[in-house]
């Protein structure tokens, strides 16, 4: 019934494709067989083996003096809640941070950390109040912003990835869809005001407990500066994309759909998971795997 | 450059469309002009103004004894960090959630709530050590599941929406992807083993703090029964599906639109914003505006 068309990023590394009989394997959990409509699985590595030189996890974040606060803390207790800073060879993330939390937001009192009865999850339980401190992926979302044919990037002023380029990209707040906070983090980060034209990308991070949620968007007026979070903001023409130089892997993979679909020359929307190589630092942006892609034109 | 498609909602009450220059105002706050690419809007309200007679949001929950749990809370506290409850009337879940949040969870000082420096949200700050407690969206991943020509609902055992037919969805868990989510909870309340075909739709409803993200799926045996969140499951064929019995806003559009959808022979890819409307219960179902929607074939 639907269309779903294959999409190729160009890597150096392996790329498999098959289409008939897929088999899908979904973070150490799910295995299923994909045999109709047309699905495509693209399983892409890329080698990158660069030494671990950043604590950090690729994450965006809100305004710079939040970012300065949480880089402060990052580095000495990481206990910022909005702050995921896994090592890549950490199995749960879900387990590790839950155990940051140790007292209650309601009534203050000290938590434990177990399974509730009918959970499979370890929660932090209030031993006072009983109040179970869920935690839950946040949402990234962002603009992928096309001008005469070039590609608007941030260079990052702030930790994670200081000095790297992005989409302007940030978490989105309470209160707001997804396409107002992409629009909203694009003026913080890039003084620019956009239109959505289209959803272009829904990109899972099980290992941080992120979604990056991307959309097409394009420049109401030519103008843009970079606000507080970034040094720099430039317009690239698809062939000189920095891809050594992006902060994130959700930056690679996006950017790299969007040049395969424009070499398409069919646009799609995709959805896709993207799974750090283990044993590798989140700031290695090449050491993933995006083991679940459909792409939808 | 996309070719995005009109998507038309079946309704007895307004539906306005317009193609080459549309207005859209993205929830009080952000008014741009949609001009290009076949870009539609569809702003579809239903009329149904029944009394407020539930106080609970149109959430989904996990488990039975964490609903049950969080029912007891929310009828008196309304603490529980993963339950949201809004009013209709209420104008920023933000800021009353976040006055809520009385207490560090790193090291159990008490909060203030103020907007910090470079910041435009009111937050809980912890008087100790500056922790800052941000509360994001949180996703609702479900299936909708097709098999032979019908629909699997589940009738819920739990409130919210105790007794109403909602497709199997819940919030999405640290360290896995949407996907799995999805499948996880529709084994969860269908007993059903399913594979993903396709992301269907996403739709925020910044009211509440949530962003649904509907799968298309199939079973992979023809089995299927309640679990213990749910006291029934049946296949519905589409002109049987109890529209006025269902237990979310989310999920009357995404019906909708799966119909239409099968109506126009393009399924598509959706993304939209649900907006309540003033004044109305959140278990009002239909009682929601769908102001700025976009259809992707």
């Amino acid at each position: 019934m639907f269309k779903l068309l294959q999409m190729m990023i160009s890597s150096s590394s392996t790329t498999s494709l098959s289409s008939s009989s897929t088999s899908i394997i979904l973070t150490n959990r799910i295995k299923f067989q994909q045999q109709q409509r047309g699905l495509f699985l693209i399983s892409n590595s890329f080698s990158n083996n660069s030494p671990f030189h950043l604590s950090f996890a690729s994450y965006p974040t809100r305004k710079l003096t939040r970012c300065l606060t949480s880089l402060t803390r990052m580095s000495s207790t990481q206990s910022d809640s909005n702050s995921v800073a896994p090592s890549s060879s950490t199995p749960s993330i879900s387990s590790v941070n839950i155990r940051k939390v140790k007292f209650c937001q309601s009534c203050g009192g000290p938590t434990k950390h177990e399974i509730p009865d009918g959970d499979e999850k370890l929660r932090a339980i209030c031993t006072l109040c009983g109040n179970i401190a869920y935690q839950n992926p946040k949402m990234v979302v962002g603009c992928l912003i096309e001008h005469e044919k070039k590609i608007l990037l941030c260079k990052r002023n702030i930790q994670p990835s200081y000095g790297r380029w992005t989409l302007p990209a940030g978490y989105m707040e309470m209160g707001e869809s997804a396409a107002e906070g992409a629009i909203r983090e694009t003026q913080e980060e890039a003084g620019a005001e956009v239109e959505v034209v289209s959803p272009f990308a829904q990109l899972d991070i099980p290992l941080i407990g992120q979604t990056y949620v991307i959309f097409l968007a394009k420049l109401k007026t030519p103008q843009f500066s970079p606000g507080v979070e970034s040094m720099e903001c430039r317009l690239f023409a698809l062939d000189e994309i920095p891809f050594d130089s992006l902060a994130f892997s959700s930056m690679v993979v996006t950017l790299k759909m969007y040049i395969e679909d424009l070499k398409d020359g069919k646009p799609k929307f995709h959805y896709g998971t993207i799974n750090k190589r283990p044993g590798t630092s989140p700031s290695d942006i090449n050491a993933f795997t995006l083991d679940y892609h459909l792409a939808m034109s």
